[in-house]
């Protein structure tokens, strides 16, 4: 039944070309996985070649109009029908036996290609066929733990998008109250760490003298950031989240600027998970301010410490009593509002942070959290451990409040990475380290157990 | 030697950052084919990584200084020592043939891939990574057959390339009198059908009212065009090309046009090659065209033979003797001024001609000429032949004056191309298939002998 | 005091150039008219020059420090100050009378031309010059009563500003979601007819495939429209605003355009009061529509009836019984919702709006009604009458709920200007004109009453 | 007859709107001036007025295609027929001489108004309006002599053209490589200094890394420029023009650059001679350069000096013996290249030259020389002069071989300015006024011979 709508449909672009296609498409019928298999089927035989980028578009066309199950069907033949030619595979795996040489290997590479990947590439011909890709990846990755043959069809579409969306085809953008709505809107939507609320709060994160945000874009995804981040320029390093945020706020004046502070960083594209922008995209960065405002002298974040609550859940049995107490004191509600007390607990969380900086690891023998990771491994310094940087509900639950500044030395950054990847060494500045000087006994234990 | 001053430049890295880098440029001595190889390591070790794009920038910036000899080195380590892993490979295959599933297959396809592929993508981040390599590219074909190492190489930069130039991430624009000098400077270059001579032969091919040029960009290469073709809108189909070049020539009002003609189509970089572009952009040409003047009604070329003499000369001992007394008149020097004696030759040219393209075919049962092939390929239909159409010294001597045209109807493009691949059926006007009709007996030869 | 200030200004150009404007800038002293007015006088001088537009800038950056004593004083001084030479002035007078040719007539222009002119010319020069021009005359407007000297500069301001933002000089720029936020912010802010509440309402407005909106800009004026027209597509002419503004609707696909209707034209600088850009507008909107949508048949307005309840009480005394009912009725609180009522009240109260605009004259015997002036004096005929057509209560409480809609035929537009302002014939449709037929006694007795 | 023609067009505007205008147009038959000159009054009564912008658009078509005949009657009939109304300018005189107060002068002032002013701000209406009337104004400078009432007409064309094409709506823009043909296609044909050969002599002013190109440009006059500077960047002060315009010369590299070179400024269009642009973009340009390249200490001019030989020729009897021997040798043809000859020369020519500057004196006691007067009003300083700078046949016949570097100081300028506009002071530098300080007695004579 499917192939005698794909026979027709063939038959159709031979004899009146794309009129029909679109005849196809608008006949009522919801398309199935089935039909659009075919489709993909002829798209690969080359029948389909002179009437262009016609079937390409067909197929992206009608793709999003298959419910749930109907994609899980449709992933589920592209993981099954459509990887590399057996028998010439095998054929290339025993030539390859015979004589190991580049020749043979070669061979068998662009044997075992899937044919998928194949495919991909020439869905991508169609008009807007980049951005639908990366929207069915993004498809993907919803329902990929539902059938194990999609693992491979996953690893396709990363490596393809990956290739794609190399740092040298990405362009570097400012976004500011001169850039259109319709980016302006997206980035009020893809904003994942501190939200932003309307226009107005947008407004106030791009549009002061004293205030930046640029993004990465790809040339084939018009309007749509990959990546962006917010900078606050001043002169001090800032050590709260509010202050920077606030409503009512008088933007310093550019000549006062020593200090760039990154604040957010978010990544927009799910489709896009697992290619790696930020460190890119926080270099670049560096370079433009640097380039507009030689004064700037620092470059530091602005960072959550998501895990840090947690953490001191799992690990309290650890804990010597008065850091025990303090694990317990910051989980009450409204702790901090009593100013006193908070300031009592300062010296004691602050340790805290610190040993679960540069001492607590995770299997790999990387820091436990996460943002941490991401940027030690860029090569930055954690530069300061801020005591209630930030109070907003989800901060005051995750990290007791903590906010960190990472440092982006581009003079040490080579030497952290190294230090980093290869020996699980934690950069610090000297005030974080000292925090760690006062060591109660109970420390050494930990690290002995999270060490693995 | 080379690996001391490789460790001299990470340490120069890890110390001072990039301004090193720059002394180990400057610093006099020409670079070698092995401290760029080691560099490259260092790209792929991941080592390099926090100080971004600096490594890759360096490798491309050392490349070109490269003199022959050196280049010839560099391509040859990248074939020998950049191919995959041999040891996980190995691993690869054996768990391939224990079990030959989807997940095993796609194991098998990326540990097979060569770790050059990886390095190319990596020296893509650089700034003006893309156009670097395409130039290395270029280079490589040059020296292509020195070694057979080469061949791999090539072959992976082929693949990254014609993914990297996929149609969707291509841009169409338009070129006329408005574009900046610096590309029309390339239109001068690049033109390879009909030369153009000067800055004033360029305008008349791009600025009246009744001429058009398009080119494919890549946002990557800015201000390269990839190919151009140059346009004639006219009220009839043209059957010479000097008067569409004359320089003394009266635009025709665009209210009379009804035939758009393509008489020249030029690939711009070397680089490329094996990327095909040309059937791309004569579609969307098409396209863009019939928006703008709804009034269209045909598409066509006027192209060159290129390989009518040539093969006329290969077959001459099997042609009819009247044949073979016009091959020999096309040889004389100026023939064509004796306009009588041409009108003589010319039924029998033509009826030479119109066997040349639907019966002589190539080794692969092809026609022999490269133009027809590339049209017909296309889904285009040999639509008349147009003796002295080029009057050139050039055609003359490859074309016996020789032009035709193709015809590229939408609604035919798809039955043609499929016809034409799989039976290879060359699709021709009853005009042209009439040429054959007066059949002569030694025809029926020389289809036999050129059919194998 | 202020010439002292004035020399040391005018030595510190001399010695050391613009560094010294700014430190004379930045000391503390807020400006005053007079140390404006005498830079202005430097300015007119000629004694500057040299320095180019950096007197022109100091005039520009003190002004607005002022406090409005200060402007009025500034304003004043404008006025009788900077008027023209009178000796050179009389002196060309005398010329004239002895011999009034065109070389005296001339002269005499030139002669009476007042200086404040050229300064306003010099002004110019500086960067931002225009902006801040217009923003000066905005203040002039608001202050203008105060001082029978300040007209003569409002007509200078007039005069040159309506040269400079010369229709030739504008620039119709579409406004969609694209746009950027600086822009869609002004339309937020100078919308005056049917009021813009957030951006969301805006992006009703401007995104979906049905909906049009252009501006004019002037190229010195960057990021501020000078007008704009919100433009609906549909099928049939609307009879009320609700539905086009209304927060849940499905676009109409564009294939079923038939009809443009502009519903709302605002003016965004009152600094530019008196040069009329409407008439202008609307005819290149109505071009550019036609263009992109050759199946556009008409262009309306839908427009309110700002006059016509203050009309009516005015009138009252001349009204028939049944009349004098509905106009009392109309003034109920709530009397729309109850329908039956409100479809009793329909006919007199659209017989009564006929007359409105077909009888009622003001003092220059044409209508009373603004937007109708504007209209008809484009050359529009009015062609419907839409009872009920704007519950909003500013629309209930001007004009009883009437909406109307004015055609744009660009066959007639010529006919009806001339028509309307020679002999003050109101253009409308049968339609409308039919409303009258039924004509009360009444009614020619209020004819009579407003045709003075 | 004329009124005939005419009336038919207005009610061809009134019955069917432009297509009868453009009916009206190609009807073969010639426009008249007299035609043309109704279709203006019409403009200028208002009648037209609702068909917008038709009747101006139709004026402007016509005009150029009366031949010159035609054109000195359209621009006599502007003269005589097109001035202000008499009776109400009589009107305005007689209230203005009861009591001269700032009303009533404004009142003269508008009454005084030529209505041909009017009428160019009516026709700037229409698309490419400003540039028809800026081509108009070329035409009418070309006659300008056949008719006295032209001067009149000239005059508000100068007017409106200067207030319209004032320096705050002009727009700067680099050319250079990436500049549109259709603009360097321009740079070529008005270069007025060094002639440009070809478009690789452009390429070579334009494009190396130590050339810099800029010109002001209109928003309604799209790529036309309005004038440009040629300017090259080196380490010293150059002294002759040849080597900067050599064909094979390596470009130096930004970081030695110390000295910025305007060599060339040409104006663009003759239709706007009056309007001065040329000292707000040497100003601007100088600011451009220093943000650019911060390191720039000289912005000097490399000049010719147009004036020399013929005052050398006017002079020659005042002229003290050794002098007029050198006169004399410098009118033999190829003097120059007798090197020796040449050096023995130098001393003399440097000093008249000197004398030309800094003593002759023309009717108004400032300089003889024009570019002189150019950039000394401009406030420039007389820094070098460069004996044989230019060995061109133009430059040996008018200037005897001489260039001259004025500096530009920002410091200065005000100062020298001022002097120079007031005392008619020439600046110079101290080398300069040091080739007088040997001064001949003949010298004291000629200085007094030219001081009237």
């Amino acid at each position: 039944m499917n192939s005698a709508f794909f026979s027709e449909l063939l038959n159709s672009i031979a004899d009146k070309g794309r009129q029909l296609l679109k005849r196809g498409e608008g006949n009522g019928a919801a398309p199935t996985a089935g039909s659009i298999i075919e489709l993909c089927r002829a798209l690969l035989s080359g029948r389909g070649e002179a009437s262009g980028t016609a079937l390409a578009a067909e197929v992206l066309n009608r793709y999003p109009l298959l419910d749930d199950t109907g994609k899980l069907a449709f992933f589920k033949a592209l993981g099954t029908d459509f990887g590399p030619d057996q028998a010439r595979l095998a054929k290339a795996v025993i030539a390859w036996q015979k004589n190991p040489d580049q020749d043979a290997s070669t061979k068998l590479h662009f044997e075992s290609e899937p044919r998928r990947q194949d495919l991909f590439r020439r869905l991508n011909r169609a008009p807007g066929g980049t951005a639908a890709l990366v929207a069915m990846r993004a498809d993907l990755l919803n329902i990929k733990d539902k059938d194990p043959a999609l693992a491979a069809v996953d690893q396709d579409f990363a490596h393809l998008l990956s290739s794609w969306f190399n740092r040298g085809f990405l362009v570097l953008r400012r976004i500011d109250w001169s850039t259109p709505a319709i980016v302006l809107e997206k980035i009020i939507r893809y904003e994942a760490v501190h939200a932003i609320r309307d226009w107005e709060d947008l407004r106030r994160r791009i549009d002061p003298i004293d205030r930046r945000c640029y993004a990465f874009f790809h040339p084939a995804l018009v309007d749509e950031p990959l990546i962006f981040v917010e900078v606050a320029l001043s002169e001090a390093v800032p050590n709260a989240i509010a202050p920077l945020l606030a409503e009512a706020r008088t933007p310093a004046p550019l000549s006062y600027a020593r200090t760039a502070t990154f604040y957010s960083i978010s990544n927009c594209q799910r489709g896009l998970d697992g290619v790696s922008f930020g460190n890119f995209l926080i270099k670049q960065v560096v370079e433009e301010l640097r380039r507009e405002l030689p004064k700037l002298e620092r470059f530091v974040t602005l960072s959550p410490v998501p895990g840090f609550m947690r953490w001191l859940a799992r690990e309290r049995e650890q804990l010597a009593p008065d850091e025990q107490a303090a694990a317990e004191a910051l989980i009450q509600p409204d702790w901090a509002k009593d100013t006193e007390a908070a300031e009592r607990l300062r010296p004691v969380v602050e340790s805290l942070a610190a040993g679960y900086f540069l001492r607590a690891k995770g299997p790999k023998g990387r820091p436990v959290d996460p943002v941490a990771r991401f940027h030690l491994g860029n090569g930055a310094r954690l530069e300061r451990i801020n005591f209630l940087g930030d109070r907003s509900p989800r901060a005051m639950r995750d990290a007791g409040g903590l906010m960190v500044n990472y440092l982006y030395d581009l003079d040490d950054i080579e030497k952290n990475h190294e230090a980093f990847v290869n020996q699980g060494e934690v950069a610090a500045s000297g005030s974080v380290r000292k925090l760690l000087k006062s060591e109660p006994r109970s420390r050494l234990q930990l690290t002995a157990s999270s060490s693995n």
